[in-house]
């Protein structure tokens, strides 16, 4: 009786969540998508398989070509809705990165601005085998020698019929990655290279037949912000494929600890590890973390939306002006959550760049204090990331108030939190900069010793609290079926618990905590919450799932046959049971010990 | 002339620390096996190669039988300093992981114990290919259907002429890894085989002709005592290989960033990027740990050394014994920091593993507490590291009581910090068992639930507290020549100070640390350390780096030649600038858009 329950509970929360479209596979695209590969054998997958490289390319580039006859999604019916577009690179990273990132590559790329080989582009997705034009972004001179800084060509690379190299192009492939080896990455180099003048992509600025230099914005700092505008639609794909690297991570991992069983108490059975504190400690947040991104992703995709209309309809208020730096602060925050990605993931190296984003975020964030200090203006920004700044002074007044386990259970408390975390780190900036200059640094030293403990963790409040911030607002919403509120706001709450507990020293430096009580209430608020949430645990990732065929992970399949599933991927592997093809060598010819060993 | 003063300062730094032993390739056996690799054709490497799974595992056995003929070391050279065996397998492991683990386990290993999957056992190297006898832990059951616990047998798998597995055994290979795929990692499953009575490994317990149980131990968790400690020189050479992989890991990233120049002040040169403070906050702490570790994972083999003699001696002293538990306590701790390790190594999958091994420090340090509360003893161990333990009273009612940033420069101040942090854990762990039990729960779960926040973090502060400890002696040691001391030190506060930044929550929680001063200080301190050794890295990399041969990374060669190195790589690599094979299917063939789109 008591299993049947617990299926009803589990059937209950999938469906709750299914209907209120948290649940993959709900939405029409993604069933197609994931029937149509698992159907077609080009897209089939084999235990163990071991892809020559060379193969590896190929396969990738006729699964890219059948995707593009299967045309999933019409132009059409991506204006009409954006996020289906979203959702279908999804479905393909779900099924291989590589493909997935070969299908939204297609010539849109930076290639390089001088002929010396520390100026050679590396990197750049297609264009090691097949690419046959290139967008460079390159100093622009005009014959009057002045430089207008950075523009975009379109250059041809290779002959389209024979996919040779044109004269003055050197392009190559950078040969085997870490990962992602379905995608050719290549490298450019360019000498004497002439192209057509029309090569050149005219929106921000552009040259006369007789070489003169026209652009429509008069200031030069504008015109780089309009330029940077458009690549956030880039880093904030990064961040879903982050979001979406951890729903198959957790969910491999989360249905393995269900089912993988390990000791348990004196003569009885021996329990699955998801029944241990410690494992649902290092694993429950993380789902809290997938629902919260989840929700972040998709809300920061429709401000994205909504942005890049504005463009297209060449809105050029101030509305629309203050927006792009706002998705810009935000796109260079959100990389930083890479780091959620299970440590199995080899395609970690985005980190350095990452550091030098976030101080796009910091200088945003700052130049709101500034223009808040030196033109009284009010701190309100179109997607209201930064409006609780303008209560800057009475936040940072405020103290931990929650006196029980039962009070932290709610989000609001470490929501406040952050709010004072933000105050005060963009404060502690604030004076380090200042401090900074005044003992005579220039500016570009002043800044780059203010990102420790400042400026860098500044960035990372800023980003965790909108994506609590929103998380909460959903809890809330009186939109979100009553009947989930509940686990939802457990998530929530766990989810900004266990991110805040990062910054506990900082909140017991600017005395916002003081005393064990506080430390002691949100350790045992999160244990409890994770506890709480155990139970349903296997339904919330079978909403964020997708079918085991995209999933492929025999330890990771949805009915929880963990062995069965993996031995018997064991033996579909080749040659498993084989002796191997150098047997003999191994037999006979047995070495003599020390025969090479030099005479010391 | 400022360029001869620095590379003067440069070379007497190296010089100075090849003198007293730091440097690898200053131990004969190092240079031996490093030039023997690199002018052996067999140990070549071809940059880009894409090596099939089966040649791999071929050529990582063919090389294995070229270091039998080369036997770098006799059992003569092993038994006078073991100390050399280490650095051998250190040499291997630089060169290939799979080479140096195949190298270490010849024939060595755990099986299964009951012939259905679930009981099968993975990961085991060598078997998947070529293994022909395995040591098989089984619980050994008499004929009067006594169960006696684990034992080991010696079973044979497969005939050693043909390589084909003999009757009843079930050896096959689990197939292709993340990683290290030149080992060929096995399964086996037992049905009814047959094995002579002699198989069994009788150490600690052996039956005889008529079928009788007999043992040397009267306590069988004695016996199991000493089988465990067996078990922590495989468990330590885990962590001498982290510490490898992170020595590898910084050479590349120190070499690199002192090169790579990324943008700079107005109008000046573009800077190396090693110049940024947060850039040497990212690196230098870790280089700060290198040594740290290296020195540790030295000094703990010195330890296990000792005891393995007296081991061999047949020493059944309290003080043999004692020492069992306490480098078993350490090993079980010491696996932690694999974490260490740069993210870019896709082997960390040891973590579950960890986590579960830190309950038996955690442990051990409760039991020392349990027999001093209960029978008065005087906490005192062969190695001493938990000795301070004894003095827990007046350690708990200590502050932190630095007042300026250049006291804070001091190892002295973190490792007094860390005395406090491991008495204040202990305490917090053992009221927390108590609390657990008071409420009913049993054993199994009262340990369980006192992981969290507790156990585990006390695990954690006692190895982290051991390696500072050891690091900190060797740089107050007057054997310790007087020129190295200032680098030494410098080394020594940095890896204190920035291993216990992860705990000033807990400082702050018990009282240890009030109000922002101390963590000003700490920070400022860390930061200042991290400059002052800036320009120094490099030379402290070198120190101890392998040959670039053997480091196998054209970014990270001893030249600093990154550009010209990466560069040559590239274009050495197969078909480069070749179209790929399948040209031609790209080049015709376009695929009809959306041809195979089902009609919604």
């Amino acid at each position: 009786m008591k299993e049947v329950n617990e299926w009803l509970k589990y059937q209950e929360l999938v469906e709750r969540c299914w209907r209120s479209g948290w649940k993959a596979r709900c939405e029409p695209i993604e069933l197609q998508v994931f029937k149509a590969l698992e159907n077609d054998p080009l897209f089939a997958r084999r235990p163990g398989e071991d892809v020559p490289l060379e193969k590896m390319r190929e396969l990738t580039f006729l699964r890219l070509k059948q995707l593009f006859r299967y045309n999933f999604l019409t132009k059409e019916e991506v204006m009409a809705n954006p996020w289906k577009a979203v959702t279908l690179n999804g479905c393909l990273m779900m099924y291989d990165c590589a493909l997935g990132g070969k299908y939204i590559l297609n010539k849109q790329e930076f290639v390089i601005n001088s002929p010396d080989i520390e100026a050679a582009k590396f990197w750049v997705g297609n264009m090691g085998k097949t690419a046959t034009h290139a967008v460079v972004f390159a100093q622009l001179y005009t014959p009057d020698q002045v430089c207008h800084g950075l523009h975009s060509f379109v250059v041809a690379l290779r002959d389209p019929k024979t996919l040779l190299a044109l004269p003055g192009v050197l392009v190559g492939d950078i040969g085997k990655k870490l990962g992602l080896n379905g995608l050719d990455n290549g490298f450019a180099l360019f000498h004497n290279v002439r192209i057509p003048r029309e090569n050149l992509l005219n929106k921000t600025g552009d040259v006369t037949p007789d070489g003169r230099y026209v652009t429509p914005f008069k200031d030069p700092n504008k015109r780089f912000g309009e330029s940077l505008g458009a690549l956030s639609g880039g880093r904030l794909s990064f961040t879903r494929m982050a979001t979406i690297n951890l729903k198959l991570a957790l969910t491999i991992a989360i249905r393995f600890s269900a089912t993988r069983r390990q000791f348990g108490p004196k003569n009885t059975e021996e329990i699955p590890v998801l029944e241990y504190q410690l494992q649902q400690w290092r694993l429950i947040p993380y789902l809290a973390a997938a629902y919260a991104l989840e929700h972040f992703s998709k809300s920061i995709f429709m401000n994205l939306f909504e942005f890049q209309i504005g463009q297209m309809m060449k809105e050029k208020s101030d509305r629309q002006a203050e927006m792009g730096r706002e998705i810009h602060a935000i796109g260079c925050s959100m990389n930083r959550l890479g780091d959620l990605r299970n440590d199995n993931d080899p395609n970690c190296t985005y980190e350095g760049d990452n550091n030098v984003l976030l101080q796009q975020t910091s200088n945003y964030l700052l130049s709101w204090l500034h223009a808040k200090h030196r033109d009284g203006v009010r701190i309100e920004s179109p997607l209201h990331t930064v409006d609780f700044l303008d209560d800057s002074h009475k936040i940072l007044e405020s103290r931990f108030t929650a006196r029980t386990m039962e009070e932290c259970m709610d989000s609001a408390v470490p929501l406040a939190a952050y709010k004072w975390l933000v105050c005060f780190l963009l404060e502690e900036s604030q004076k380090r900069l200042e401090q900074e200059m005044a003992s005579g640094k220039e500016e570009f030293e002043a800044r780059n010793n203010s990102q420790v403990y400042y400026c860098r963790s500044l960035a990372m409040a800023y980003i965790e609290h909108n994506c609590l911030q929103r998380f909460h607002e959903l809890t809330t919403d009186t939109d979100t079926p009553a009947g989930l509120r509940p686990v939802l706001s457990n998530l929530c709450a766990l989810y900004g618990l266990w991110s805040l507990s990062n910054h506990m020293a900082t909140l017991y430096q600017g005395n916002y905590l003081s005393g064990r009580k506080p430390t002691d209430l949100v350790q045992m608020a999160i244990l409890t919450l994770c506890s709480q949430l155990k139970d349903d645990a296997v339904a919330l990732v079978d909403v964020l799932a997708p079918t085991d065929f995209i999933l492929n992970s025999p330890i990771g399949n949805a009915d929880g046959q963990l062995y069965k599933n993996l031995w018997s991927t064991v033996m579909q592997g080749s040659q498993v049971l084989e002796r191997p093809s150098w047997w003999k060598e191994f037999c006979s010819d047995k070495p003599v010990v020390g025969s090479l060993r030099p005479k010391l």
